[in-house]
C-alpha cells in the first residue's frame, strides 16, 4: 500500500503516491498525492495502467519536500495535541503516528507556504480529546502565551474535534490575548483522500497569520464544499454533529470570520482588533466544579452527591428559560430545596439551558421566579459547556461568592452576548 | 384593561376587545380581537377615535360565540395538559388561568371550524412542563387511547414546550396507534397578540383531523412567518431555542408534514399511514433510569452513586461518535471501569452523543472500541432525551438483559432511522 506509482490516464498521466483507501473514500476514485503535496482524484474508469515505481517498503522516511521561509510573510506557531488530525493509520501496525510535523503540513497543506511561514511547532502532548482534562487546557495555555510571547504573529492549535469546544472556551478565559489564537482539527484523519485536514489547516494558518483577529477562535469548515472556513469565536462553538465536517457551528452568535482558502478573510461580526500587546495567562481553573442536565424524572438527590463531594460550583442545564422541576411533593426532597441547600452552603449554581440556542429568564414565569429566590443565577444566553468552564476558572481568581457572581455575570469573552444575533440560528 | 372598545381608524372602523399589551408587543401597535375571534392590529398612528363599549369589569365570562358541529367534518379530541399555551395572565388577579375551553379555542382560532370538529375536550391536568415526569406520561397516555376507542379521528394534546419532546418520546413508545397523535404548545401566552399558539392549535388541528398520518408528531411553527407548521416525529422532536416561535426542529431527520394553515397538507417524508385500528397502551415507565452528560473533568464516581442508588439502565452522553474519558491514571477510578461495573452488576449503559446531530458509532476509534467492550451500548443516532425515555419504557417490558438490549436497538417509532436524512442537519 501507499506505492509510488505512475498512472496512465485518459485525462493524462500522473506520478504519486496513492493515497490509501478508506471506508469514508469515494468509489470509483482513486487518490493520487502528487510530488508537489497536492491531491488528485482519478476516476477509475479513465486508467489505462499503473506502474509502481516505488514500494512502501523502501520509503522509509517521510517524502522530503523543501519548505521555503520566505520573507514578508507573518510567522505563526502551530501547536500540537493530538486528535483525528494529528493520527494517520499505520497500515503495517495499525497503530496511531506521531503528531504533524511542520514538514508533513505542507506536504498535506502546500498552499500554505503562500500564505505564512511555520516558524516553530510545540507538540505539547499526543491526546484524543476525550481525554483532555483542565489539566491539558492549562499546559496548552502556557505554551500559547510563550509562542505568542517569543514573536509569533499568531497560533494554530491543533486538537481532537469531539472537545475542542471546551478547549476553545478554556482558552479564551484563561489567555488574555490581542493576538489570534485558532484551533483547528479534523473530522478524517490527514491520510484520507476525503480529509477535512487541509482546509481547515489552510484557513486557520491564514486566520492566525493574516487576519486582524484578537481572540480565540475556532477555524472549521462552513459547510459541506471545500472551499471556505468560519472562525467561531471560543466561547461560542459547539460541535454539533458527529461526523460532518461542518459540525461545528457558532451558537446564539454569528462567525467572526469568513475564509477563503485563496487567503481571503470577510469580517462577519465585530471582534476584538489585533494588536502587538503581549499575551498572558490568567487564572487557572478550580476542579470542583460540575454540569449537569435535568430532565422528567431526573432525582434532584444528585445534589446531595455534589454536595458531600465538596463542590464550590455547579452548572444546571435545565429546561426551556431554565427551569428544574418544582413537582416533588416532599419539600425538603425537590429540586428547589437542594438547589437552595447548595447556595446556603455557599456553592454557586448558574442556570443555562439544555435548548444550547437562545437566552435564560429568571423572570418571565413563576417557576424561574422560585428558582432564582434560592440564589441560584441565570447566566443568560452563556451555553451550558462554556458556563461550566468558565465557573472553573471563575473559582480559581475568585472565592468571594458575591464577586464570583458578579463575575459569571461579566462579559470576559463574548460568552453573555446581546441579542441582534438571533437570526443565526442554527446556520 | 382588555375593554370592548369601538375603534374609528384611517382605515376604518372596528369593534372588539383591547389584547392586553405585553412584553413582547409590537411597539406602536394595537391589537383588537374582534367579534368574530379574528385578531387584527391597529397602527397606533392610524387611530382616529377610540370609545369604550363596556368595561372588562362588567365581563364576568368569557364571550360567546356559537360552534356549530359541521356535518362531514372529522372530529377530533383535544387533550389539555397545562403550559403556555392553556395560561392567561388575569390581569385582575396576576394569577394564572384554566386551561382551554373548546369554545376559547374556537374563539381564539376561528378558522378551526373550516377544518374539523373538537368533539371532546378533556383536561388530564394543569401543570407546568418541567412539573411533567413519567407519571403524567402515563396518565397522558391512557387519555389518548380511550379517546381514540371511542371515535376520534385523531387527538391534539396541549402541552408546555419545555419538555415537550420527552412527552412526545414517552407516547411514541406507550401507544400503538395507527391515527395521528399531535402535541402542540405556545411559547407565548394565548392572550398575548404575538402568540403562536393560534397558528400551532390550527396546524395541530389540522394534522389530526385530516392528515394520513398514523403515528405521535409534535406540531409546531416552521419558521418565524405565520404561515406553515411542520409535524416532527415524536421520537425525533427537540426544542432547540428558549423562545422563538420555530423553536422545536427534527433532528438527524426530515419533518413528516408540512401544513398549511389554509388546510394544505404536504407530505415530506415516509411515515405509517392511518388506519381504524384500536389504539392500545404498551407498556409502563421503570424509573430506576437516568441521563448523564460527560465533560472534561467530569467526575466518574457519578457512576457509583447511581449504582448505589439501584438504577437498572443509564444513557451516557457522550462526546463526539460516543466516548467517554479513558485518562484516569488509576484504573479501578476510570470511566471505562465504572461503566464496566455497572454493566457487570446488570444495568444497561446505553451511549447517545452531546453533539445531538448525527451517529454514534462503537468502532471508529480505538478508544470507542474500549469503551464498548464494556458492553456498554452505542446507541446509533438516537437523540439523548429519547434514548432515556426508551430506556424507561423498555425496561417496563423486559428484565432479560439481552432482550432489553436487543429491544434499545429495534427502531419501534422511528427513534433508529437510516442516514438520507443529513442533509436535513440544523434546519
Amino acid at each position: 500500500m501507499i506505492d509510488y506509482v505512475l498512472l496512465k490516464t485518459k485525462k493524462g498521466d500522473f506520478e504519486g503516491f496513492i493515497v490509501p483507501r478508506s471506508e469514508f473514500s469515494h468509489k470509483g476514485f482513486v487518490t493520487l498525492k502528487l510530488k508537489d503535496g497536492y491531491n488528485i482524484n482519478v476516476k477509475k474508469t479513465d486508467i489505462i495502467s499503473m506502474k509502481t515505481m516505488k514500494k512502501r517498503a523502501t520509503l522509509e522516511k517521510f517524502p522530503k519536500i523543501n519548505i521555503k521561509t520566505r520573507k514578508g510573510l507573518p510567522n505563526i506557531s502551530l501547536i500540537s495535541t493530538g486528535g483525528t488530525i494529528a493520527s494517520r493509520v499505520d497500515y503495517e501496525t495499525g497503530g496511531v503516528k506521531m503528531a504533524l510535523s511542520p514538514e508533513e503540513i505542507m506536504f498535506a497543506v502546500p498552499e500554505m507556504q503562500n500564505f505564512v511561514n511555520i516558524d516553530s511547532v510545540k507538540q505539547v502532548f499526543n491526546m484524543a480529546s476525550e481525554d483532555i482534562f483542565p489539566e491539558q487546557w492549562i499546559k496548552i495555555a502556557k505554551t500559547i502565551v510563550n509562542e505568542l510571547n517569543k514573536g509569533s504573529r499568531g497560533v494554530v492549535i491543533t486538537h481532537g474535534t469531539d472537545t475542542m469546544h471546551y478547549t476553545s472556551a478554556a482558552l479564551s478565559f484563561l489567555v488574555r490575548t490581542s493576538k489570534p489564537i485558532i484551533l483547528t482539527g479534523a473530522q478524517r484523519s490527514t491520510d484520507r483522500g476525503s480529509s477535512d485536514t487541509f482546509l481547515n489547516l489552510l484557513c486557520a494558518g491564514i486566520a492566525a497569520g493574516r487576519s486582524d483577529l484578537g481572540e480565540v477562535a475556532i477555524v472549521f469548515h462552513e459547510n459541506l464544499e471545500d472551499d471556505f472556513c468560519f472562525a467561531i469565536r471560543g466561547t461560542r462553538a459547539r460541535k454539533m454533529h458527529t461526523e460532518r465536517r461542518d459540525a461545528f457551528r457558532p451558537i446564539s452568535s454569528l462567525p467572526l470570520l469568513r475564509i477563503d482558502k485563496k487567503g481571503g478573510i470577510e469580517r462577519t461580526s465585530d471582534f476584538k482588533i489585533f494588536s502587538d500587546e503581549k499575551a498572558k495567562l490568567d487564572g487557572g481553573f478550580d476542579r470542583n466544579v460540575a454540569l449537569l442536565k435535568v430532565y422528567p424524572g431526573a432525582d434532584p438527590k444528585i445534589l446531595d452527591f455534589y454536595l458531600e463531594k465538596g463542590i464550590k460550583g455547579i452548572i444546571i442545564e435545565g429546561t426551556g428559560f431554565g427551569h428544574v422541576p418544582t413537582n416533588t411533593l416532599k419539600k425538603t426532597d425537590s429540586w428547589i430545596s437542594k438547589v437552595k441547600k447548595l447556595v446556603d452552603n455557599g456553592i454557586f449554581v448558574g442556570i443555562t439551558s439544555q435548548t444550547i440556542y437562545g437566552k435564560t429568564s429568571s423572570t418571565v414565569y413563576r417557576n424561574l421566579r422560585v428558582l432564582s429566590k434560592t440564589g441560584a443565577v441565570h447566566l443568560s444566553n452563556m451555553i451550558p459547556e462554556t458556563a461550566y468552564v468558565k465557573l472553573g476558572w471563575a473559582l480559581s481568581k475568585e472565592k468571594d461568592i458575591d464577586k464570583l457572581k458578579k463575575l459569571m455575570l461579566t462579559n470576559i469573552a463574548g460568552e453573555i452576548s446581546d441579542r441582534t444575533e438571533e437570526n443565526w440560528f442554527l446556520k
